[in-house]
C-alpha cells in the first residue's frame, strides 16, 4: 500500500503543478469565451525557444557523455514509434464507422512527439529533483521520425491494396497531392491514375520512397529547432546564452505556451463531433497505454545498461504524447486521403491534455514509488 | 511648508523615473515622425504578460488574506466607477457643442480602469517602498465593470427619453448593432424600429440587459488575463514561474509598454481635433478629480478598516486612469451612436498621459507627505 | 612571432562564439531546407531591444563622461563614413559590368553601420575581458548619417553628368521616385524631365537637399531606437530597468538575431547571381579593408587622446560592417535607379557573415596582440 500511497500523493501534487494550472486555465477561459490571445508570433517564438534550450542542454550534455548508453534508449524509441502506429491499425481502424487510412494517420501522430509536453515532463522532472541523462530529450527524433515514416508507409500499403481490388475503375486518392510547393511525392504512383493493367503493375512494384519523409521531419520548424540546439551545444561554447538566457526564461514560457495549449484543446474540440466517437475513447485510452508500454521498455534498459529512472519517464513521456507542430504538416501531404479533423481533434483535443495531465504525473509517480521501494 | 515641500520633491523625482521617461519618449519620437514601431503582437504579448503577473502576485496573496478587509475598498471602487459616469453626465454633456451619448461614453471610458496605468503605479509604490496590499490591484474590475455597465444603462436611458420626445416619426441608433459576430444586444430594444405606438410602449418597458455587459467586459483580454492570474495564484502553486519569469520581467515589459503608449498617445492628439475642444480641457481635469474623490474615499477605508496608504493610491490611480484597451470595444458595442474619435481620443491622447505623469506623482507625492505628517 | 601567435588563438576562440555559431547555424538550416522561422514581429522586438540596450548604456554613460574624448573619434567616424563612398566610387564602380550607381549604392551601404554587428562585437569585447569607452556605440550615427548622405549625393551628381551629356534626348531616373508615401525628393529635381535647355540648365544649379537624408536616417527604426536609449540615458533615470531588463536579455536576443541574420544572409544568395560577380569580391574584401583603416585612425585617437583599445575595435567593427536595417530603405528611396539585389544581396549574405565572422575576430586579435605587446 504504500507504493499506491506513495503514488497518489505525488499524483496529486503534480495537479497542482503550475503546468497543468495553465493548461486547464487555457480550458476554461476558452470555455467561458475569453478573447484574450497570444499572439501567433509568440507561439511559435516560445516554441522556438524552449525546442532550443531543450536542444542546447542535451548538446552540452552530449559532449562529455559516454554515447554507448544511448543505444539502447535509443532503440527503445524507435520501436515504440513503429509499435504505436501497429497498435492504432489493429484497434482504432478495426472500430465500426471508423476509416482506416483516418485511423492510421491518427496513430501516426500519437505516435510522433510534442515538444511541448517533453518540455512539461523536464519541469516536472527537475521540480521533483528527480535525475535524467540530458541526452534523454534527444531521444525525441527517434521516435518521432519512425512513427511518422510508418504510417505514411502503411497508409500507402493499404491504399494500394485498396486499389487493387477495386482497379482499374475508380481513381483513387494515392498520390492526389494537396500539398503546394513540395517537390517529390511521398508515395510512388505518378499523379496520373495507370489506365492500363500493364501500367498498373509496374507501379505497384515501385517502392515507397522514405527519404523524403525523413526530410521533411527533420525540417520541420519543431525538429530543426532541436536538432540545430544539439549541435551548437555540441560544436560551440553556448553555455553562457544558456545559463542567461534559455534556460532561466523556460519555465515561464512553458507556461504560457500551456495556456495556449489549452485554449487550443478547447477549440478543437468540436472537430472531434465530425468524427466517430470512437477516436474520443482511443485519444484517452492510447496514449497512457503507450507510455506504459515505453515505461516497461525503459526499465529494462534501467536494469541493462543502467538507463535513469527520470529517463525512463522521459521516454514514457515521449511514447505518451502525440505530436502538435511537426506532426500535422507531414502526414496531411503524406496522407491526403485522410481526414485532418479526425487526427488533429483526436490530438490536439484530448491526447496532448491526457498527455500533460495524466500521462506525466502517472510516470513521475510510478517512478517515484519504485525509488522509493527500492 | 512641510507637507508641500515633501509633496514637491516627490513629484519631481516621479517626473524623472523610467515608467514617464518611456511614455515621453514615445510621445517625443512620434512627434519627430519615427518609423520606430513595436509590432502588435508584442504589444498584445506584453498587455498579456503585464495583467498576467499582477493577477498572479494578487491570486497568491489572497491566498494567506483576510478577505473581509477587502470589502470596504471594493465597495469604494464600485462606487467610483458609478459616480465618474454620472459626473461625466452632469459636467461634460452639459458643455456646448458636446453631443449627450459621446460624453457619456467618454465619462464611461474614463471610469473604466487601465491595466497599464495600474501596472505604473505599483512599480512606483515598489520604487518607492510604500508597502501596499497584494489584493489591491485585484480592485481593478469592481471598477471597470461598473463604469462600463453604467455608461452603457446611462446612455440606453437617455436615447429613449430622446426617441419618445421624438418618437414615432424618426427611427433611432438605439439598438442600431455595429458589432459583428455577437449575439446579445446590450439594449432590449429589437433591431427593426417599432411602427406603432402599443409596440412602441411595450418596448419601453423592456430594461436594459446588464449581464451581457458584465459579461463581455470579463471577457475581454485584459480582464480575463488578470482574473486568470488571480485564480492560478489563488488555486495553484504558481510561485516558481512567478518568481522565475512574471516578476523579474514586469518592470522592462512595462517600460515598453509606456513607450507603446507615448506614441501611441501622440498619434490619437488629431482625432481630438474632430471634436469639440471641451474633451481636451475634461480629459485633462476630470481624471485628476476623479483621482482625489477616490483617494479621500479610500482615506475614509484607511481610518476605518486599516487600508493601507498604497493602497489608498492604488485606489486613487485606478479611479484617475481611463480603459486604453478592453474598454473601447464594449463601450463601441453597447453604445453604437457615440463617436469613437471623441472617447477613444480623449483617453488614450490625454487621460493615460495625465494619469501616469500627473496622477501617479500626485497621489504617491500626498500619502508620502501623510506618512511624513503621521 | 608571439603577436601571430597570439592573434591566431583568438581568431579561434571567436570562431566557437556564441554569436558566430548560431550565425552559421542559421545558414546550415537555411541551407538543409529547414521551415524554421523567427516571426516577424520577434525579429522587430529583437532590433529594438538590442539597439535600445545600446543606447541607453551609452547614454547613462555620457551623463558621467567627458564628451571632449569623444571628439576625435566622432570625427574619425565621420570621414570613415564618407571614406568609404569614395572608395567603392572608385574601386567597385569601375569594374567591368557594374552599374555606376549599383556601385555607389553599395559602398553607401557598406558605409552604414549595423547595429546587429555592432551589437556581437561590444558582446566579443565583454566575453575577452577588453574594456571600451561607453559611449563608443554613439559613434554608429557618426558613421551611419555621413555615408548614406555621401552616397546619395555623389549617385545624384553622377546621374546629372550623365544627363547633361545625353540630354535633352532621354529620359533619367534621377527623380523617378518609387517610394510611396514620402513627401519630399531626396534630389533637386522635379518628377518632370525638363524640355528646353534653359529649364535644364536653371535645375542643374539646384542642390542635393542634404536635410532629408539626415532625417531620414534618423527617423528610421533602428537609429531612432538608439538615440531614444541615449536621451533616456542621459535625461531619466533607467538604471533599474536597464539592469534588470535590458541588460540580462542582451546576449540571448542577440544569439536569436544571429540565427536570423544566418538564415537570411542564406536566402540572399541568390540575388548575388544576378548582379556581376565582382560585387562578390568586394563584399568579401571592403568590409575588412575598411575596418583596417579605421583600426588606424582609431589607433592615433588611442595615441592622441587616450581612446581605449577596445574602442579602436569598436570603430574598426562599425567600419566593417554593413548596414542591413535601416540603410536599404534609405537607399532605395534615395538612389530609385540602383539595383537592390546588388547592395542588398551584398551587404546580407557576404557583408554582414565576414564582418561578424572575420572582421570581430580580426581586430579584436590585433587588439590583444598589442595589448600584449605593450
Amino acid at each position: 500500500m504504500d507504493f499506491l500511497g506513495q503514488f497518489l500523493q505525488d499524483f496529486v501534487k503534480q495537479l497542482q503543478s503550475p503546468t497543468l494550472g495553465f493548461l486547464i486555465g487555457g480550458m476554461v477561459i476558452a470555455a467561458l469565451g475569453s478573447q484574450l490571445q497570444i499572439p501567433d508570433a509568440i507561439y511559435k517564438f516560445i516554441i522556438f525557444m524552449l525546442l532550443m534550450k531543450v536542444g542546447l542542454s542535451g548538446g552540452i550534455a552530449i559532449r562529455s557523455s559516454n554515447l554507448q548508453e544511448m543505444l539502447l534508449p535509443a532503440l527503445f524509441a524507435v520501436v515504440m514509434g513503429i509499435l504505436i502506429v501497429f497498435i492504432g491499425r489493429y484497434t482504432l481502424a478495426k472500430l465500426p464507422k471508423v476509416k482506416t487510412v483516418d485511423a492510421i494517420a491518427t496513430a501516426g501522430l500519437f505516435g510522433a512527439v510534442s515538444g511541448s509536453t517533453m518540455a512539461a515532463a523536464l519541469t516536472a522532472l527537475e521540480a521533483q529533483k528527480i535525475s535524467y541523462e540530458p541526452w534523454a530529450a534527444a531521444l525525441y527524433p527517434f521516435m518521432d521520425i519512425p512513427a511518422l515514416v510508418t504510417a505514411i508507409v502503411v497508409a500507402s500499403i493499404y491504399l494500394k491494396k485498396k486499389q487493387a481490388k477495386k482497379a482499374p475503375t475508380s481513381p483513387s486518392a494515392v498520390g492526389a497531392y494537396a500539398g503546394s510547393g513540395s517537390t517529390t511525392g511521398y508515395v510512388s504512383s505518378t499523379s496520373e491514375y495507370p489506365t492500363t493493367a500493364s501500367e498498373y503493375r509496374s507501379q505497384q512494384s515501385k517502392r515507397v520512397r522514405i527519404w523524403p519523409i525523413v526530410k521533411e521531419s527533420l525540417q520541420g520548424a519543431a525538429l530543426s529547432a532541436l536538432l540545430l540546439g544539439v549541435a551548437l551545444g555540441i560544436l560551440t561554447r553556448p553555455d553562457s546564452v544558456y545559463e542567461s538566457f534559455y534556460n532561466p526564461l523556460f519555465r515561464g514560457l512553458l507556461s504560457v505556451l500551456m495556456l495556449v495549449m489549452g485554449m487550443e484543446a478547447w477549440s478543437r474540440l468540436g472537430e472531434l463531433r465530425k468524427v466517430a466517437q470512437w477516436y474520443v475513447v482511443y485519444a484517452v485510452v492510447a496514449p497512457l497505454v503507450h507510455g506504459l508500454i515505453a515505461f516497461g521498455l525503459g526499465m529494462i534498459a534501467h536494469y541493462v545498461t543502467g538507463f535513469s529512472l527520470g529517463g525512463v519517464v522521459i521516454l514514457a513521456v515521449i511514447a505518451c504524447s502525440s505530436s502538435d507542430i511537426s506532426g500535422p504538416p507531414t502526414l496531411r501531404a503524406g496522407i491526403p486521403s485522410a481526414n485532418p479533423s479526425a487526427y488533429i481533434g483526436a490530438s490536439t483535443a484530448i491526447g496532448t491534455p491526457i498527455a500533460i495531465g495524466l500521462g506525466i504525473p502517472l510516470y513521475l509517480g510510478l517512478a517515484q514509488a519504485i525509488m522509493a521501494g527500492s
